[in-house]
């Protein structure tokens, strides 16, 4: 029987881990088809480097609580294959690995660099005649697969920020007359808006938090923005702000590489939030905080959505149901069947045409004056922080588990990453 | 029969508002004994400015959902009182406000500064024959009033950072490998370490995060610093770092104010995360992310401590206690009887002892090479953070209160706020 090579790749998010459980549950269940699941240690670098990890050797408890646990919990890797036409040292080092752990399944649970490489995996095993079905399992916070109609990880961040600004926008409104009357959040997000988007399902009545979204889909307009910074405090008294880490200016360069330099001149990386926050104040006056969310937003595991947990470990279940039914170089994918009530169920996409391409928000799904996100922006965002699935707690923390990670004993020579 | 005037002072925190439940509640109680609780729009602003909420016109399910909504719900401000001995015209002021509305209690909820404005008011009151009963109750995320166990706020603030740092330090090690091997996040605590040691409690094992606090009762040594960073990256593969915003270097100046220069050549003023960090790239080279948490910390309500938010209560209804007592110029406490198990009971204390002290870090709190927490420090911290108490959701979202706050009508002229 041929066993499964499982991989995480890139940033970690809330739930990947269900979708590992999902794996492993599903074959599992099907014992008399499939033999181990391997993963590798940290991503595709195991693979490469024979590292591969036992998942049978894991109690039954450990895999029913990856549900719960954050992060990826056989290490994630940013390394991308180069494309085999160039070089094919790395494909050929791949399809050694698999053969001689006997591993007939590729399952590569990542964003959209990931499903190219689970494609360019997919054409060389063909070219080469090695039996591999590879099945690629979407996993993105940043929500901008294609062909999907969201992304496992993506509903938690959005349920994170929206509930971390409810809180956030009462905190500054109930101060704003005497202090503090701006708030900015920098929140994830280079090249597409749908995290910041995201933070506007709080604002549930007019005139509630965020009263302004920075997109990197939008241009940023220095004078139009403080314009509506001034309006909105005359107004409501506070303004709150959330914006993309990569929002860019009207030359196109990134804000957040425009404003700060360090006490060498060097110029500050990251860190939009104090470059805005800083223009408001030496523009208006007003006295400000901001903050940052970072990693804080993609580990949040202890406000995660249900929903989302729900879709990461059905996208396991069916890359293993699909891989069984014969499928190779596709993905499994969520299918949104209606808004209200919500409905989903799980489809499949061809790999060659989810690599490499990004889904930006699309225009509809923004205001006019571009600082805000419209309703049918929110109608297809809430269904997808829906639910809590509070992970166990102990002592007041909770109970993430930390698996033994046991490796498979290695049967080949070292291969030599490449820097 | 007497009014009660209860105002919220200075910072929100997740649990403030349960502070008012109790007092609503517990005067509500006694309806043969106490009359209206008149609660100020933005704390004391409102009583100079006669604005009285009159909390008498919010239904019972309104007051009980207190218990679950962040931030200050009456408004709360920055504004303290000078001394009636320089001027004393606010203090008249207060008196005629009281007088006017039959007030013969006043409640003040607060952090230090607050209880000394409590204790300021009840001296005036006594010379000038007015009969008020001044009670102060605790409240500060920053932990830091003497003569109290702990400060209500503090422990959901505590519970926030061991769950985040948690969380993200598993984040970190699943990628430290081929990224980031840094994350430092900036936490509140200008003068004292509490909040930031709490963040101490998600390491319950060797070797996990945080790796190294930063604390503003240890002056910053930055080889020292460079050192320990650089042996715990060759021991665990990653370092995560939490550093209190009011951290100072050994010219006791503030590190966040150390640093950057905006694009006008203007300090930056916080910010000492990217300070860290760049400071971590400069010299050793490693790859690093930060975040701030900020406003984030003290409004999550959502990820609140149990037993800050019953002993948040209790102190509430513990004020109405005292007061029909007929103590005057105290203010309940929280007394600690027992830490395994964890034991508390309401006790109380002098205003004028309480007033304008601060209580840092005990250096037994603190490791001996100052980079971190002592297990005596975590056997006082880890009872705070006990237990969960989630409030209730729809749509993915908490389900916080916003109150009607009516005004009671004016009987005054307006009266002048200082600048």
């Amino acid at each position: 029987m041929l066993n499964i090579f499982y991989a995480q790749s890139g940033g970690p998010t809330p739930v990947i881990n269900a979708t590992a459980q999902g794996v492993i549950e599903a074959a599992r269940q099907n014992k008399s088809k499939i033999g181990k699941v391997f993963a590798g240690k940290n991503g595709i670098v195991g693979a490469l480097q024979e590292e591969l990890i036992d998942t049978s050797k894991e109690p039954l408890k450990a895999i029913a609580n990856l549900r719960y646990t954050p992060a990826s919990a056989f290490g994630s890797c940013r390394y991308k294959l180069r494309p085999w036409q160039e070089n094919d040292a790395e494909y050929h080092r791949l399809i050694e690995v698999f053969s001689a752990h006997n591993i007939g399944y590729f399952f590569y649970n990542g964003g959209g660099d990931s499903q190219d490489t689970a494609n360019k995996v997919a054409e060389f095993a063909k070219l080469k005649n090695y039996p591999l079905t590879c099945i690629g399992i979407p996993k993105t916070i940043d929500n901008d697969l294609p062909l999907t109609d969201n992304c496992p990880g993506y509903g938690s961040v959005a349920k994170y920020l929206a509930v971390s600004i409810q809180g956030v926008g009462l905190d500054v409104a109930s101060m704003a007359a005497t202090s503090t009357k701006i708030f900015v959040l920098e929140v994830m997000g280079r090249h597409t808006g749908w995290i910041a988007a995201a933070s506007g399902l709080a604002a549930t009545k007019e005139g509630q938090s965020p009263h302004i979204i920075l997109l990197p889909e939008i241009l940023f307009n220095e004078q139009k923005f403080l314009k509506k910074v001034a309006t909105t405090v005359k107004q409501y008294g506070y303004c709150v702000i959330v914006v993309s880490e990569g929002i860019r200016n009207q030359q196109g360069q990134f804000l957040a590489e425009a404003g700060l330099k360090d006490a060498f001149g060097h110029t500050q990386l990251g860190g939009v939030a104090p470059v805005v926050a800083q223009l408001i104040k030496s523009s208006l006056g007003f006295k400000y905080h901001w903050a940052v969310a970072d990693y804080l937003q993609r580990s949040a595991r202890y406000i995660a959505s249900k929903v989302d947990v729900e879709q990461a470990y059905a996208l396991g279940k069916a890359a293993v149901d699909y891989a069984l039914l014969g499928k190779n170089a596709i993905l499994p994918v969520i299918i949104r069947s209606s808004s209200k009530p919500y409905r989903w169920k799980i489809g499949q996409a061809s790999l060659a045409k989810v690599a490499n391409k990004e889904k930006h928000l699309p225009r509809s799904f923004i205001t006019k004056d571009g600082f805000g996100i419209t309703q049918a922006c929110k109608d297809y965002i809430a269904p997808l922080i829906q639910g809590e699935d509070y992970p166990p707690y102990k002592n007041g923390l909770p109970q993430y588990v930390t698996l033994n990670n046991i490796l498979v004993p290695k049967k080949l020579k070292p291969f030599l990453l490449r820097k």
